[in-house]
């Protein structure tokens, strides 16, 4: 596919800066950009690759166009429109509707005419699949669990009883969604499981990455709203609600019944401890440990960074006599006080 | 189903107070319960809704029963009772046994006749599977692996070759048992990997949540006793042995060859180095990271509270100053010491 | 198998201690080796078990081969050795070629003769299976992945679209390969998905933990180079580029476009931010959180210890005062000196 500079501008809105007849062939990178390639300048740490870039066209904003050595399209937010030319340019393949050979669909499973089920994917009993829903190769949909129109699940994801999706949701491979929570009581001799009832329910347009897991509710159920966009390998307990919009990167973990606002962003790595709540438009920095509910827009950091290692022993070795070492400031403090006024004293 | 009150009261030896004949039919939280629904107060934190629940019956403790609106059954552990009724009330639906469509099982394994093998699960040459097992969807067990009575794979668990598994062992999907450990010695180019000839071994009653990975053992096996119960994503490498009755919560990380006691509680994203040892009845709270043995029972920490942004910008660059500012408030105590000294020799 | 100490001794060119003719037959840990076993002292934390080893012989180094009461192989790096001998000892099982049952291979795909594919796997049009692959069972394979000679997927492995691996690649099960990156670009709503249409790279001789989770890059390809190895539960974001012969440990986290450099270590649980880079040789201790590039070769940390609760609590909370704590101490040097410089002035 090829796409003219002047038709992305005037489809998009956007000031065009050069020769309209430019055709661009495929994305790249600033760096590796080649003839044929649109790129684009968002985080200012590339920019030092502008002024050599070889691309036919760069996407970028007001400021950075006029160190642009070729044809720009200027724009207040360069990410977002450089997705939108690539999401043109790199079409979806279309999957054709059908069952795939080895795929094992239950008799009274609800699989709408469009819908693909891929190669040796399972589709339990009472399952309800929608409009050009992609269930991919190896993927697990049990018992009762319902996938709006759109909804893709690229391969080897699984999808408990009774889960819910809502349309044009994108599951990658690995996921887990509706496990059972970790819910285990305190008996006599050791543990009793305490049965998880409740289920997941999952928003429109929410992509979840890979090896990302998702519990069922112990009671009510465990709810992504609308929107909702997870990274890999996030770990979401039991009962968890994530509110509409709210971006959270890669490792993340949030324990039982905490609920997180909308609009909120989640660095990576961050742990989020249990039965709390965080409003609207947080943002978290990477790695930190969330230990109390959040009541204030804003960001909140608690992540130590790096040091070498020598240096970070002694440091670090000191933490452990902080509260000392505060103790004996505060002496230090009276004494030179009782000092000062001892001399006062004397004159 | 329905369940009387009297029936529970008498069933599992707890107080009643109210109308013994009141039924129940399922499970609420405290705040979202209505008629018909049994809920429990454990979490102080959820108190505040006791006043108002509109649920049929509360499960709590002595104290706060005299604050419960409507019926109650009275026990010093309402989080255990909670477990035992709704195991009553939601009984797990019964699997037919057999082999589903897709499954491949090989003609030497031992699968026993009261077995469900799901459908596309994939049982492998010389594995044995016991009575009542249950092997879900998508499930691959590979040779010579081998599972008690009444075990479940729930679906999309992969057992590797030769583990074993004890009496009723849960594993939720994504779950990954007896991986190589990572073994590999470094040579004049890089690294030569070192075969790793041990094997896993689960003991009975062993819940293991959903994504998390237990390698087999380099030379001995990875050991989980009986009664542990691990969530979801995490990472026991191999030669781990994990005390009987112990807790883990989800993201915890334990490093290779490291012993675990009985009766541990280790909170969520909780690190364990290697080559150590954790004596029994230890409390690791959540993110701590465990950096050498412990050989006393107690509660160990190590994660640092969150903080707004610019607030933790400031301290945490502090801490990479902490050896210095150690040194200059002993220099400080010096300096007031000779100072007071000094005064004293000039009397 | 078994095998005769002077054979060894003559084949990997190490000094012999003890009868030549003791023969081996299989490996076991200093602590519980028995007649006919050999085993290694690498970690000096095990020496205390060497001088009552039941061991036919160990594998060790100059130093501690005085105090070996049995045979001993003697050499400079024993886990080495140890690694070689284990693997003579243990040979890994011949796979048969061939299709298993179940398994579903698109009719263009390109499937070595001498490769096995595993019951229930899918292997998608456009793919291309070198000589000696196996493909386990459960496993996927997306549409053009390439797999070099005597790639191993053990099972339920997950490689995307386009994906390519060099030759004798080692996969544990649960791992997933090019899913999509998590890119998204914030509109006036919320979120706009980046198509992700890089690839993934990786290069001959490379391993990878069970859930460990490599993503596809958004525009160029993320690279594993050559002989880099990774433990479990890894995830690389889009982008990332892995240096030859680097091995990284468990649940380490590398965030987007990072570049890493070749033979560096990194211990489990690490963060590394996206967007940096980090030369040759670098060592990075356990749980580090990577802030920022590293420059030069040598080991960074950032991971505090742990403490008793109790204790911990009272440290951890001054770290929230420790800005101000350090504005006081200045105050004092200046009172200080400035109290000495009067004491002169005076004089």
């Amino acid at each position: 596919m090829a796409l003219r500079l002047a038709d992305l501008a005037v489809r998009f809105g956007c000031e065009l800066r050069g020769d309209p007849d430019i055709e661009i062939q495929h994305v790249a990178t600033l760096r590796h950009a080649d003839a044929g390639a649109i790129t684009f300048l968002a985080n200012p740490h590339y920019r030092k690759y502008l002024t050599d870039s070889e691309a036919s066209a760069v996407v970028l904003d007001p400021e950075s166009a006029d160190q642009c050595p070729v044809a720009a399209l200027v724009t207040d937010n360069p990410y977002l429109l450089y997705a939108k030319i690539t999401t043109l340019l790199y079409p979806q393949p279309v999957v054709a509707p059908g069952i795939q050979p080895g795929a094992v669909v239950a008799d009274d499973a609800m699989v709408a005419e469009s819908a693909h089920i891929g190669a040796n994917a399972v589709v339990a009993a009472g399952v309800v699949i929608g409009e050009h829903v992609v269930i991919g190769p190896g993927c697990v949909v049990q018992e009762n669990a319902q996938l709006g129109d759109h909804c893709r699940l690229v391969a080897s994801v699984t999808l408990c009883h009774g889960v819910a999706l809502g349309k044009r949701v994108l599951i990658h491979p690995g996921v887990v969604v509706g496990a059972d929570g970790f819910g285990i009581a305190q008996d006599e001799n050791g543990w009793t499981k305490v049965p998880q009832v409740g289920s997941v329910r999952i928003g429109d347009d929410v992509e979840i990455g890979a090896n990302t897991s998702i519990d069922r509710g112990a009671i009510d159920d465990t709810v992504i709203e609308d929107g909702v966009k997870l990274d890999n390998q996030i770990q979401v307990a039991h009962n968890v609600r994530i509110g509409a919009h709210t971006a959270i990167a890669g490792c993340v973990a949030i324990a039982g019944s905490t609920e997180i606002g909308n609009r909120c962003m989640i660095g990576g790595g961050v742990g989020i401890v249990g039965h709390i709540s965080i409003v609207d438009d947080v943002v978290i920095t990477a790695r930190t440990l969330v230990t109390h509910s959040i009541k204030k827009a804003g960001s909140y950091s608690g992540a130590l960074p790096m040091d070498e290692t020598s240096r970070w022993r002694k440091n670090s070795a000191r933490l452990r006599q902080l509260d000392d070492l505060a103790r004996r400031v505060i002496a230090l403090e009276r004494a030179i006080n009782s000092n000062k006024n001892g001399n006062h004293d004397d004159d």
